[in-house]
């Protein structure tokens, strides 16, 4: 096959679809189901139009765009990624898995290929966890990871709960509806950039993804007891925020403790209550993410973690209750479908590696019920989710490239 | 004098003003110069022009009542405190030495006194430092301790100025007017609630301060490199939330290890950006509030913060900023205005004990350029700056009694 992918278009549409932000450029804000989420599935949703794609949503918000096969009947091949993004971040994360799926679809349309199943590209409903605290939500659903009753009992900070949230963005249907069996696509590839430095240090264009790492996420409420900074003598003090602090180095102690370099804990989260110079903190939350590509490793660093903010608790006189957000295992890549990437890349005379995913994405959720691979493009200084997130559009490009060809194989 | 305190009024007062709020009862907010604050303003003014007395409102915002003495030419004597209140706060911490203030002179006027010289009631601006970062700004301006250039320079976290603030609520004059000389007063008292546990502790009715605790705040900012919680390894991090779980561990030890009981430190505020579970955070900005009665070992503290800052970037590579927004001297009460309320306990047999402010008042700045006294009553477990804030009626009314009876005395 010939295919020619037409890089100028897709930076064009992906510097567009940056800058529908809830945020001034080059910032990029898109929480799910905001107004900036909802413009930048509008966009999406045109161009996928635009190339003859028969658009589907369900209840979740999760969006197909469908090229249909031949033998409609048989499986179809997907690609796909996610447009949303956390507060302050980039234009790539996500965004070139979509975009870059609708391209390598029309590069093969172009080429005047006729696949005999049919192709789809989905956009999943919040990959990132910031409104509902819990990430790829349209994926577990997909997958059957969560239940049709996480609708009800997932709330953001308002206290909107995701089924009032996606019913206000226009998605009512029963989330029941949402899950698909095993079997449903023959094969899933997502396209994304690395979000590490590998790629790049390495001088290597392309990544083909084995294992992606098992995340978790920890919520924690700690109370401690207020007063006047300057009246509560020190050792009558049950500092709250002093209590976080700890659980915070212990975090980092537990994540450095176990030896591997693939153990990371982070917290990212901590918003302290009253909040006054003037007054000792009573209430802290803070929201802890561990992740490895070793399950039952992650899970002994969640426990640590337990362990230490008891001990803490104990110290310093304070209450913490604690809730596991999410616990997912790790996923193993499907071998055939990282053997058509591997093809690509060799028909195309582009060189890759074999590498895991630190970061989670929807193919963790994905493998569940398909055949499922992933694609990684460099990204510049392995940064991602901030402003200067950046992927070259050469990057982009042959990502996009080896994606179609991938896709034309599978769908036969 | 025959003195009768109308307890009953002053308590339906305070439970008046403390429904003025911008939160629903029994939560106090009410922050300098918002609606809240406004309101509140108005509702203590209203009750000091039917009370007779004669308003006056500089151009910070402070408020003067007058009672017009036979002598008008004399210094007057005063009394006061604040309105304002930090969220989350509750009824007494300030209201009750307003409140309490306007019934003393309430209750001198039924009993028929005439006072020599006059008697003032004062309401200071933003004895809180919620809003522009420092405390007691009304008194400070009154003092000559702050310069009228801090109206244009000190602005609230969206970036008002005090000078914009103050104008929108009304105040329009120059703050240079606001500065009043040495000797402007003749004596000046605040009652206020303890805000510690002794006086209950000891069962004993009311506190007459002889010296104020040295107050200090410091603001920090952290500059770390954000980045995705799952793809940046342990080792790669400039994690800034971690350096600001340090530093204010190390802002307890240095509090502890002064070896002295009335040093003390707190991290009350602390920012996190970007504030996302999966991302580590880049910047956070902290304030610290150190105080101790001894003005060179609070320095020594404030010192040895700043060297665990920066040992702290050193080791964990992030760039740290701070900036001194207060680092006041601590006060001696005048011996004069401390013996007219020891006498006037002796005269209607209340029990007193002599103690230390840890908590630092508009007194501190006061004692500058007045002879200056304070007078405790005590609050129900040491706590204020919460809800469950509590004085007893019986102590108000002591507290209040005990005022209009040295008040009376100082006029003449």
């Amino acid at each position: 096959m010939n295919l020619t992918v037409d890089s100028g278009r897709m930076v064009r549409e992906l510097e567009r679809l940056g800058s529908i932000s809830a945020a001034p450029p080059p910032v990029v804000t898109r929480v799910v189901f905001t107004e900036a989420d909802l413009r930048g599935r509008k966009f999406v949703k045109d161009l996928c139009e635009a190339a003859g794609l028969a658009i589907r949503e369900d209840a979740a918000g999760n969006t197909f765009a469908r090229w249909q096969g031949s033998d409609p009947r048989a499986a179809a091949v997907a690609t796909g990624s996610h447009i949303d993004a956390i507060p302050n971040a980039g234009r790539y994360d996500g965004t070139a898995g979509v975009l870059g799926g609708l391209e390598a679809i029309r590069t093969l349309r172009s080429a005047g290929f006729q696949p005999r199943r049919s192709i789809e590209l989905i956009v999943f409903t919040s990959e990132e966890p910031t409104r509902f605290g819990i990430g790829c939500l349209g994926s577990r659903l997909m997958s059957g990871l969560l239940d049709a009753g996480a609708g009800e009992r997932l709330k953001d900070r308002d206290g909107i709960s995701l089924d009032q949230a996606r019913r206000d963005a226009g998605f009512s249907g029963d989330l029941e509806t949402v899950r698909l069996q095993a079997g449903h696509y023959a094969a899933f590839i997502e396209l994304h950039i690395e979000q590490g430095p590998l790629l790049e240090q390495r001088g290597i264009p392309l990544g083909i993804v084995s294992a992606i790492a098992a995340p978790a996420t920890l919520r924690m409420w700690i109370e401690g007891e207020g007063g006047h900074a300057g009246a509560v003598l020190m050792p009558e003090r049950r500092d709250a925020f002093l209590a976080a602090a700890e659980i915070a180095l212990a975090v980092e102690s537990a994540a450095r403790l176990t030896g591997a370099i693939d153990t990371v804990g982070t917290v990212g989260v901590c918003d302290v209550f009253p909040g006054a110079v003037n007054s000792i903190p009573s209430r802290v939350r803070i929201e802890i993410d561990v992740r490895d590509i070793d399950g039952a490793r992650r899970d002994r660093v969640l426990s640590d973690i337990d362990r230490a903010a008891a001990a803490i608790a104990g110290g310093r006189k304070v209450r913490i209750s604690s809730e596991l957000i999410n616990a997912d295992p790790p996923a193993q890549c499907d071998g055939t479908v990282v053997a058509a990437l591997a093809d690509a890349c060799k028909a195309r005379r582009i060189a890759f590696e074999r590498m895991i995913s630190r970061a989670y994405h929807d193919s963790l959720f994905m493998s569940r019920i398909a055949p499922t691979a992933m694609l990684f493009i460099p990204c510049r200084g392995g940064v991602s989710h901030r402003p200067d997130e950046y992927a070259s559009p050469e990057s982009i490009a042959q990502g996009t490239l080896v994606l179609a060809e991938a896709l034309g194989a599978l769908a036969g």
